[in-house]
C-alpha cells in the first residue's frame, strides 16, 4: 500500500485564505485497476484560479467541496502502471491536486519529455498559464506590429508570456509588476519595453506617460486599480482579453462606491472596445499543438524566457498560495514535492 | 435669398436638457456654389446620441459648439441644385440638423426613392437606427437558431429592428419597454415572443422567468437597471453588442455606490462574455448595401415592421427630444418640418 499526504479544504475563506482553511491528512491509496497509473508528485502548480475553487460562488468550474483535496496541476513520476501507454519512470503532467501521491486514470495524463525542457515548465510557460497567454493574446488580443500592449502581474507565467509574445508579433510591451526587483526583471530578463511599479503613488501618471500612442491591447489578469488606470488610455477598437482579476479574488460583498460601472461601460461604447472573458480550455482543441510547437521553439531560441519561484515541500503549499494572492511570488510559483 | 429657421445649442445641459438649452434663430442662407444643393427640410430625425453631442465630455464624435446648429439627419426636398446628380424636386437623405432649410454639398446627400418606402424610413428602419441594429446584431451578436435575445427600448427603431432580425435568424426575442401600451405593441405589431415592462416592481423576476435557457445575446442600448437584471442571466459565450446606454446619458458625476463594477467584470470572466462597443459607421463600407437590400425586402414582405412617432413642427423639436430621453416617444421619433 502507498500512502499519500494530502491537503484538503477545511473551510471556505471569507476574504483572504488563512492556514486554518487547509488541513493535512494521510490516506492509503487503493490498488491499481486496469487503465490506472500510480503517481508520485514531483511538482505542484499553485495558481490564482484556485482561490475561486475555494468559494461556492457561481463560476466557470465547480468549487472544491469541504474535505476534498485541493485541486491543481502536477508533474509526477510513474511508480507503477496498469496502462500500456505509461511505464514506471515516466514523467507526466497530471491533475492530482495538493497531494504527494495519487492513483490516476491514464487518460488524464500527458507524458513529458525531460530532454525537451525542464519538466516543471509543463506547469508554467509550456502549460496552462502559457497557453492562457498564447490563446488569449492571439485569438482575442490580436496584436499588430506597432501596437501597444499592457499586461500586469507581468513577472508571472501568464503576464511574462503575454509580453514576450506581443514583442514577437512586433508590438510594444508595457509590463506592470509590484516592486523594483520585479520591474528590473521585466526589463532585464523578459525584455519588456517599459516596466512600471503599480505601487508607485503616481502609477497612473507613469502609465499615461509610457503610452504616448495609447493602449491597443490590455491583457487583463488583475483588475483593481491597474484596470482603473488602463481603461482611460485605451484606443478606439482596443481589445481586452480578460483571463483573471486577482485583485478581486479575496473580496467579499459589494464594495463601497462610487459606482465605477457607468463610466467603464460608457468607455466600452465610446471607444468601440472589445472586452472578452475567456478560459483557456475554450481554445485547446484549436490551438494547443501550435502553442506547444511555437512556444517550445521560441524558448529554445531564447526569444521566450520564464521565471520560476520554487517552494520546497508540500507542507509549505498553503503559505505559498496565500502569498501568491498577495503578489509575494516572483515568477511561476511551483511547490517541489519530491525529487 | 432663402431664410432658414434653426435651433442652436444655447447651453450645455447638466443632467436632463431643458428648453432653455436650445435657442431659435433665423438666418439667411448664402447663394449656391458649384456642387451645392438648396434643401428644404421635410423630416428631422431625433435620436438619443444627440444628448452626447450636447456635452463636451470625450466621446466618439465632436460635441456641438455653443451657438452651432444642433446636428441631425434629415429628409429634405431639393429646391435648387448646382450639381448634376440632383434636380429640383428630388428627395434626399441629408445631415442638415435642426433647421428648416440648408445649403449642402451634394457629396453628403443620398437620393431617396419615394416609391420604395415612405421617405421618413430613411431616418429609422432603413437608416442609421436600422443599420445600427443590423450591423451590431449580425456582426457582434451573431444570432443562432434557438438562441435567446434580449433588447430594451424595443419599440424604438433600433430595438424593434433587432428583435425582428433575431426572429428572422431563428432566435427567440424578448423585448423590454416602458408601459403596457408599448408592451402590447411589441407582442401584437412587432412579433416579439415576450414583452416585459421594465417599470414593473418585479421586472428582474419576470425577466428570469421569461428566459428559462438563459440569454445568449443582449443588445445593449439602455444600460441602467435593465442591464443589472440581464447580466446575471447571460449564458457562457453570450455576446453583448453595446450601441448605447440612454439610461446614463443625463447622468452627471460619478454615481454613489455600491460599486457594481467588480461583479460585472467578474461575470465577463466567469461566463466568457464578449462585450463589444460599436458605432454603426464602423460597418458601413462592408454591410450597408446588404442592409438596404435585405431590410427593404423584409419590409416589403411584412417580416419587418416599424413604429413611427411623428411630431409636427420644428418648434416642437426641443420638447420632443427631452421626452425621447425619458422614453416618452412611441417608435422612431421624427419631426415633420414641412409637407
Amino acid at each position: 500500500m502507498v500512502e499519500s499526504t494530502r491537503i484538503v479544504l477545511a473551510s471556505r475563506p471569507v476574504g483572504a485564505p488563512t492556514p486554518a482553511d487547509f488541513r493535512f491528512e494521510t490516506t492509503e491509496l487503493p490498488p491499481l485497476e486496469d487503465g490506472q497509473v500510480l503517481l508520485r508528485t514531483l511538482y505542484l502548480s499553485l495558481d490564482p484560479y484556485m482561490r475561486g475553487r475555494m468559494s461556492d460562488a457561481e463560476s466557470y468550474a465547480k468549487p472544491v467541496e469541504l474535505g476534498q483535496v485541493m485541486v491543481g496541476a502536477t508533474v509526477a513520476e510513474v511508480l507503477d502502471s496498469r496502462d500500456s501507454g505509461f511505464a514506471k519512470g515516466d514523467v507526466v503532467l497530471a491533475y492530482s491536486g495538493w497531494q504527494s501521491a495519487d492513483v490516476a486514470s491514464a487518460s488524464t495524463l500527458r507524458k513529458l519529455d525531460p530532454d525537451q525542457a525542464p519538466v516543471s515548465t509543463a506547469l508554467g510557460v509550456l502549460g496552462m498559464p502559457g497557453f492562457t497567454a498564447y490563446s488569449g493574446l492571439l485569438k482575442i488580443g490580436q496584436p499588430q506590429a506597432g501596437e501597444t500592449l499592457v499586461v500586469a502581474a507581468a513577472t508571472g507565467p501568464v503576464g511574462a508570456t503575454v509580453g514576450q509574445l506581443a514583442k514577437i508579433k512586433g508590438a510594444r510591451a508595457i509590463g506592470i509588476a509590484g516592486g523594483p526587483e520585479k520591474c528590473a526583471a521585466l526589463r532585464d530578463k523578459l525584455g519588456f519595453d517599459v516596466a512600471l511599479d503599480h505601487r508607485a503613488p503616481d502609477f497612473a501618471d507613469q502609465l499615461r506617460a509610457a503610452v504616448p500612442d495609447g493602449i491597443d491591447i490590455y491583457f487583463e489578469n488583475v483588475g483593481g486599480h491597474v484596470a482603473d488606470a488602463v481603461y482611460p488610455l485605451l484606443n478606439t477598437y482596443a481589445r481586452v482579453p480578460v483571463c483573471g482579476m486577482i485583485a478581486n479574488y479575496n473580496a467579499s460583498g459589494r464594495p463601497d462606491g462610487p459606482d465605477r460601472f457607468p463610466a467603464f461601460y460608457a468607455r466600452i461604447l465610446t471607444k468601440s472596445l472589445t472586452v472578452r472573458g475567456f478560459i483557456q480550455t475554450e481554445f485547446v482543441r484549436e490551438l494547443y499543438p501550435d502553442f506547444l510547437r511555437e512556444v517550445s521553439g521560441w524558448i529554445a531560441e531564447g526569444r521566450i524566457r520564464y521565471l520560476e519561484d520554487v517552494v520546497e515541500g508540500l507542507d509549505n503549499a498553503p503559505e505559498a498560495f496565500i502569498g501568491l494572492l498577495e503578489g509575494r511570488n516572483f515568477g511561476k510559483l511551483v511547490v517541489k514535492v519530491a525529487d
